[in-house]
C-alpha cells in the first residue's frame, strides 16, 4: 500500500476515529495491511496493490502468465508481512483497445497465471470490476483479504531497542533481473543463461514467503515487513512507525552469488542493488536477541536455510549503514518504479 | 462490479469452494457485494468500481470535487443495493504526470470532496495505493467495505414469481445530465437554467439511497439492484438470476418533468433514456403483491414520496416492455460507457 494524499485524509478519519464510530478498525493506514476487528479469534486484513502498464511492467517482456502470478504474488507478500493467511480477492482490470478480445491468447495466458496462483495460495475471486478503455495502456489493481488470529498480527511500529533485525533470503536480484530485461546491452554480456534466467524469474514470479510470515508471527517477531520498495526504504517504515534507528552493517547484507556475477559483468555494485533496488519480496523483521537463537532453527525448517542477520535497532531514527567503519545514512534510499 | 473475464474464472474457483475451504463466502461474484460470513451477527459485504478519465469521465467539466463524491457514491449504492451500511474504503489512484503536484488546487478539491463524502456515509479511508503514470489519463479505483445483519441481504437472485417491481425515484435524469455535459449544443437550447442543472447534478453528484436500501433489507423484499448501467440492464440480471421474467409498463415508468423538458427540447426520446441510459443511482427491487402496500408506506417516509410501481416479475425469461398494449424485448439493451 502506498500512500502520500491518502495519508493526508488519514489524520481527518483519525478525528473520527475518536468518537468511536470505528471500534472495529485495529490499524487503519500505514501498515503492509489494514486490519479489522471481529468477534471471532479471528480479524480481517486487506491490502490493495495497482500495477500499470508503462509505470510498472512493459508488455514486451513480461508474459500474461507471470503478470497474473506477480499481481496476487504482492499483495499475499503483503498479507504475509502482517503474518496472516490470504482466502479472497478482487480484481480490477482496465483493458486497453489493443487488449479488448478477452477470448485471445493474451487473456488466456493471464487465466491461467491467475488459476494457478489463486489455487496455489487458497484463494478464491470474489469480484472486481472490468473497464474498457480507448487508447490506454493496461491497468491491474488486485484486493487481497485474509485473516490474523486477534492480537497476533506483526506491525511495522513495533520494533524494540536492541532488537535484531533479520531478512528471509538474497536481495536486490530482482532488480538486476529487471535490468536484465530493460537494457538489452546487458543481455549480450558473458552472463551464463542460468545466471540470467535466474535473476529474470526473480523479477518475474516472486515467491511471497507466506509461510515464513505464518510461522514469525507466532514466534514473538516484534516488527515486519515486506521487501517491496528496497531493503533501505522498507526498513526506515519499521524505524519511522517504530520511532528508533535500524543500523545495518554491510557485510551482513546477503547477496547471492548470481548477484555477484550480474555485478562484475556489469559493473553495477551489487550492494547498492541488494539495499536500494526492490520487488524482491523477502520478509525482514526484528525481533529480541533472546528469542533469535530459538526463531533462526524454526523458520530455518521453512526456508531450507538459516535466515540472515543484517542488524540491530537502537536509539534514534533512520536508517544507517555500517561499512569498513564508517556510517551512511540511507534512510528512505530507494527505489522508485 | 463489472465481470466478463471475471466471471469466467468464477467457475474454476466454485469448483475450489466444493471443497469446503471457503465457508466464510456466502456470495461471490455475480451481485451488487461480494459477502463474506463472521462468527457475529453481521456479515462482511465488499465491492469496488474503477473510473478512467476518458472512459467514464471527462476533466472538461467534472469537478474533482464531484468526481472524489461519486467514486464514493457509486460505491455506497452498491452497498445500498444489498441492503447493507460502509464503513471503510481503500482508494487506488493512478495519477498521470500533469496531476503529479498533490498539493495542486485538483487534488485540495479532490480531498474536500472526498471527506466530506467520507463524513456523510461515515466511511474511514483504511488503505490504498498511489501510483504515478508518465503519460496516462487519471484513474480512480475505491474499494468498500459494509455489513449486513446475517440473512438480511437482499440478492439479484431473490425475486419470486409474481412480485411487483419498484423503483425509488426518476430514471434517465443523469443520462440527460451527460448529453448536456457531452454536448454542447445542447446546451444553446432553451431550457431552464434550473432544469439543465438539475439533469447536470444527478449525473456528477449522484445521491445513493443508503437509508432506503436498509429499510428494505428488513421489510420482507426480495430482490435488490441498484440503477447504474440502465434500468433495462439491471433488471434484465434479476430477471437472469432469478430464473424468471420482468414484465414492465411503460405508462409506469417514472419520468419527471426536467426530463420531459430535455426530452421536448431535445427529440430524445424520455422512455429510452429512462430505459437504456444509467447512472440514476436509484434502487429498484422485487416485492410479494401482499407485502407491497406497507412497505410503499414506509418507504415514503424515508423517501418523501411513494416508490413507483413499474411492472411484474413472471415465469420466463428476460425483460419485457409492455406499451400501448405490445410488446418489446428489452433484455441487456442498456448504456455502455
Amino acid at each position: 500500500m502506498e500512500l502520500k494524499l491518502i495519508e493526508q485524509i488519514k489524520r481527518t478519519c483519525e478525528k473520527l476515529d475518536r468518537e468511536n464510530l470505528y471500534e472495529f478498525i485495529v490499524k487503519g493506514i500505514g501498515d503492509d495491511c489494514a486490519e479489522l476487528a471481529s468477534p471471532s479469534g479471528r480479524n480481517l486484513i486487506i491490502t490493495t496493490d495497482t500495477m500499470v502498464e508503462g509505470t510498472h511492467f512493459r508488455l514486451s517482456y513480461f508474459p500474461p502468465e507471470f503478470l497474473a502470478r506477480k499481481l496476487i504474488s504482492v499483495n499475499v507478500s503483503d498479507i504475509a508481512a502482517m503474518g496472516g493467511m490470504p482466502f479472497a480477492a478482487l480484481l480490477n482490470l482496465e483493458v486497453p483497445s489493443q487488449l479488448k478480445d478477452l477470448d485471445s491468447p493474451f487473456w488466456e495466458e493471464f487465466k491461467k497465471g491467475l488459476l494457478s496462483q489463486l489455487t496455489n495460495f487458497g484463494i478464491r475471486l470474489i469480484g472486481g470490476d472490468t473497464v474498457s478503455l480507448k487508447d490506454r495502456r493496461l491497468g491491474l489493481t488486485l484486493t487481497l483479504l485474509g485473516f490474523i488470529e486477534k492480537e497476533r498480527a506483526i506491525y511495522r511500529s513495533g520494533a524494540k531497542e536492541g532488537d535484531y533485525i533479520y531478512v528471509s533470503g538474497y536481495v536486490g536480484e530482482a532488480g538486476a533481473g529487471l535490468k536484465i530485461l530493460e537494457n538489452r546491452s546487458y543481455k549480450r554480456h558473458l552472463l551464463p543463461r542460468p545466471v540470467k534466467r535466474h535473476l529474470i524469474l526473480r523479477y518475474l514470479d516472486p515467491t511471497p514467503r507466506l509461510k515464513l510470515g505464518r510461522l514469525l508471527s507466532g514466534l514473538g517477531v516484534n516488527a515486519m515487513i515486506d521487501v517491496s520498495d528496497g531493503m533501505s526504504t522498507d526498513l526506515s517504515h519499521i524505524a519511522r512507525e517504530s520511532g528508533l534507528c535500524a543500523r545495518i552493517f554491510a557485510k551482513d547484507i546477503p547477496i547471492s552469488r548470481p548477484l555477484l556475477l550480474f555485478s562484475k559483468m556489469t559493473k553495477k555494485s551489487a550492494l547498492d542493488l541488494a539495499l536500494f533496488s526492490g520487488e524482491d519480496f523477502e520478509l525482514m523483521w526484528t525481533i529480541s536477541p533472546e528469542q533469535a537463537r530459538e526463531m533462526e532453527k524454526r523458520a530455518a525448517k521453512v526456508i531450507g536455510r538459516r535466515p540472515f542477520f543484517i542488524g540491530k535497532m537502537e536509539r534514534g531514527e533512520g536508517v544507517v549503514l555500517e561499512r569498513d567503519g564508517k556510517e551512511m545514512d540511507i534512510t528512505f534510499k530507494g527505489y522508485e518504479h
